[in-house]
């Protein structure tokens, strides 16, 4: 390597990535200064290689402070910026770093593991949660069939979310249900919550009981529809992503509302959100045009939605879990007896303690 | 008002807008059918006025399926797409249903309530958290001074989310801190947890003990400093809101990244959510002329966030709570001895529950 790494970076960004202790506290990491505390018209004054106990690195000199900084030769390798290449290390949120699919795609491969293996081995944590991380959902099987156990599979990961309807809810027939999630019917595939914002990240289901007749569970990649509907009607993705849709749900103790589009995409039109809930969309107040425009976008995604070659289709077993990314994935259920015992207990928990504890896991892996 | 409301409309927006019970669910108000069910050709049959024992109304028979739908003419008056204007009802969350501020324009009305009051009069605690809605905070004085009493006054409002932190965080000096936060450094102005995604979206501190020398307060508004952006460097307002940038947090159990830009506009170029956070972004990768540009604007922003003219300065009281919307205001303190007793308690909660808890208190306060 020669010094055109440091010459070829912009000095703010180089200067802001100091790794001294007077820059950054050696307790924690965090940054120490403000960038308006670097003197205007920063450059670099001089450079030069220098060994290191820990490898070679560079040494700058800043003009006009005179700092200096240490850049380990490895960390330019990884990080200066080189001919105009973005980097590829995204935060894992986005399309970019998922694995879209189709039912085919996951036929003999679900991503399932045993409760036991999942607490106790390593390697098997990692894969669960990277599955949702890259498919979206895990399912893990053989969970004690305990009442509030979903609450303590959710704390092997993150925290729960709690919300209106409580840290925990009963997915059974209720006399008075305020969602028809707690009623035997037949639920088309939806995203939860699209009336929360923040929407809750991460949803788990775990199954107690499922001797009813129907309730069979489905899951869709909205990801993926999102960008089939990208390919086949560039311009109703378009209209998706534009048009914020309000959500709404009402209750003796609630009333939420939230406006976001169905398709949600990061500044770089990479798809990052999808909502998606036919019983909570509210009224929509747009010209004429424009409803008119989100009216046939939205019914086409509808359409897409429920093409069957995306449904991947399923049933959950007593003692089953299902955790799932409810920013990406869509769950459905077939109808069921309203006579049957079906009994879920599900909780929201979020993406971002998620990929903390698969980090820590990686991190004290590669450590150990 | 005549018929044209009925067709001027999109017939998909009309009938997806029925409010019969068999395309609402009359327990809850969620609607039964998805768009996809909705005959293809839909199309208005016949209008005609009818009178009702609410008000009249408009009955719509459509073609081809001879569904019958009512819609009240108040409904209509309020609800149908007129001429292209867009309905002003936003979901509270953009600037557009925001008061921006400067310090001077809080001079002798800084938004609080006490305790009390807050409690006991409806009013009153609709008046503080509209404050959170509006101008980003609210104050409540005589908050009694217990042990976790912060945890009790989140759940007035909504939801405590637990973070890596914990369900509450003590900020005072600590021995060995994962954050500056827990020392007594100066902290500039900034939003807390930007590495996690979804941000908390309220913040509460609520102080114990301020007996130190120095720890004062300060916020500033980051809509109104985005916004100032916009206007006098719309370029680099457009860089900020365009740019994915890199935060993260890592100490021995935790491990967060989240790519956010520091301006967060909505489909309509809305301002909706500021990061900014000196000790934890991250580094970024992009190419050498997106760094230049970027580091350009952020400096610019940053300079902005720092007028004294925009940074509302006060003092904690024992017994303040501070309660304040995270996407928009960035806190701030003063250094302080760290021999001196200073001892708030933190936590974290959302502004969708905060948003419900209100609706509530007006609808019922209406029905009253």
């Amino acid at each position: 390597m020669s010094s055109t790494a440091i010459t070829d970076s912009p000095a703010p960004w180089l200067r802001d990535n100091c790794p001294c202790d007077t820059c950054r506290d050696p307790r924690n990491g965090q940054k120490l200064f403000q960038i308006t505390d670097l003197p205007p018209g920063l450059a670099v004054g001089s450079v030069r290689e220098v060994p290191g106990a820990t490898g070679a690195g560079w040494e700058v000199v800043w003009e006009p402070d005179g700092h200096r900084s240490l850049y380990p030769a490895d960390w330019l390798d990884a990080h200066a910026p080189t001919g105009g290449a973005r980097g590829t290390g995204g935060d894992g949120r986005t399309e970019a770093d998922k694995e879209l699919w189709a039912a085919a795609d996951l036929a003999g491969r679900l991503p399932d593991a045993s409760w036991d293996a999942y607490v106790g081995d390593r390697a098997v944590r990692i894969h669960a949660l990277e599955s949702v991380r890259r498919l979206g959902f895990v399912l893990l099987r053989e969970v004690p069939r305990r009442d509030r156990m979903v609450l303590d599979v959710a704390e092997t990961f993150g925290f729960v979310r709690r919300t209106n309807y409580g840290e925990l809810f009963e997915v059974r027939v209720e006399p008075d249900p305020n969602n028809l999630a707690f009623t035997g019917a037949l639920i088309t595939p939806h995203t939860d919550n699209p009336y929360r914002d923040p929407v809750p990240t991460v949803q788990l289901l775990h199954c107690l009981r499922n001797e009813a007749r129907g309730g069979d569970s489905g899951l869709v990649d909205g990801f993926h529809a999102a960008a089939l509907l990208r390919r086949e009607d560039p311009r109703a993705f378009d209209v998706l992503t534009r048009v914020p849709v309000e959500f709404s749900f009402t209750d003796a103790r609630t009333e939420l509302r939230a406006q976001r589009p169905l398709i949600d995409v990061d500044p770089l039109g990479r798809i990052r959100e999808v909502r998606f809930n036919n019983r909570s969309i509210g009224t929509l107040h747009e010209s004429a045009p424009v409803l008119a425009e989100f009216y046939a976008a939205y019914r086409r995604f509808g359409e897409l939605l429920l093409r069957p070659a995306l449904r991947l289709d399923f049933r959950l077993a007593p003692g089953d879990c299902l955790i799932f990314d409810n920013t990406r994935l869509l769950h459905a259920r077939t109808a069921f007896a309203e006579s049957g015992a079906r009994h879920l207990q599900g909780a929201y928990a979020d993406l971002d303690g998620l990929g903390s504890a698969l980090a820590v896991l990686r991190r004290d892996g590669a450590a150990a």
